[in-house]
């Protein structure tokens, strides 16, 4: 792509150095933006840096967070004896839009991995035992990927969470709502059925 | 999507309001900027408003420019008798990718579209009479999509261009390259038989 301009060249190669945008669409994003206002750019600009700059971690959670407290944290109208273990915020956020959950979390930062070098030292796991030390927490929703990981990640904190004697459950899995029996995994569909529940009107 | 912060919020908002982003990816490229260090967003972000302050309208053929007159114009290799005239940037650039151009352009800003109530008037047309009246431009390309108010625009221009006695000429259509005869639209196909060429090898 030639560009005559080297202004449009830079700001098309900033909008493609960000993840899922080539050069084509980067291109048709900064003729949008010289189709707006001036303002509409240093708007959007801003809202960016005003983000990279201000934003936290909770120091509770490990959320993002604006304040040293994230909302969620901060929530007095929540369930402060229930904590929901996440790997990541977008988990979080996959969780709290649905709007089932009243409870606490604690974002792990990642999960057990030997092959990816990530040990449990690297995990926000001394936080999660600290929490759980202070006695409020009667609860620990375990809320991590089916992969080997992820079985790795509960395996570990549920051994290490035995001692403080608070609950420890997981997330239920199964076939999901709408989904077809027949095109179910095998492992998924065998599971579910070993994990049956009694059917209640 | 719920968010637990306000700035992360601003900043989702501000990338979705960009064509062909929704609020998923915009916060994928949001959370990818907090994985970056803070100066990958002032620089993304200095990138669009620096392209946005700065970008200017080549005052001879409308392309983007950063200086008064554009690269391409103030390129001294070019052939200055020819002017191709497109509509709008997209195009300019598509051409120029091709590598096969080698003259000036003039970029028309739109098509006359009674429809959405473009009028030649609002079009870069006596910018580009101006140009010819100065007696350097031997032949002007017709580089318009062949849609109705391409024709229009196309038919207009060559009305307006002929008594100044330059030659007008279109590029050529036809089937495609590498394009299936069979799969071409009867349209196209038609029109390449009509405007049949001498094979010459």
């Amino acid at each position: 792509m030639t560009f005559s301009s080297k202004l449009i060249e830079k700001a098309v190669e900033a909008f493609a150095s960000l993840p899922g945008i080539g050069r084509k669409t980067a291109l048709r994003l900064v003729l949008h933006l010289l189709n707006q206002d001036k303002a509409t750019t240093t708007q959007v600009a801003s809202a960016l840096v005003a983000m990279r700059e201000g934003i936290r971690e909770c120091q509770t959670c490990h959320n993002l967070a604006d304040e040293a407290v994230c909302q969620i944290c901060a929530d007095t109208r929540r369930d402060r004896s229930l904590v929901c273990v996440v790997e990541n915020i977008r988990d979080l956020m996959a969780i709290e839009d649905t709007g089932q959950y009243r409870g606490l979390y604690h974002v792990l930062g990642g999960i057990i991995s030997p092959i990816e070098g990530v040990s449990p030292a690297d995990l926000n796991i001394d936080s999660l035992m600290e929490r759980i030390a202070q006695g409020e927490i009667k609860e620990v929703i375990m809320a991590i990927s089916p992969t080997i990981e992820g079985e790795t990640t509960v395996y570990y904190l549920s051994k290490k969470l035995q001692p403080s004697g608070v609950l420890v459950s997981a997330i239920a899995r199964g076939v999901s709502f709408g989904g077809d029996l027949e095109y179910a995994d095998e492992l998924t569909l065998g599971r579910s059925i070993v994990a049956r529940i009694p059917y209640s009107r």
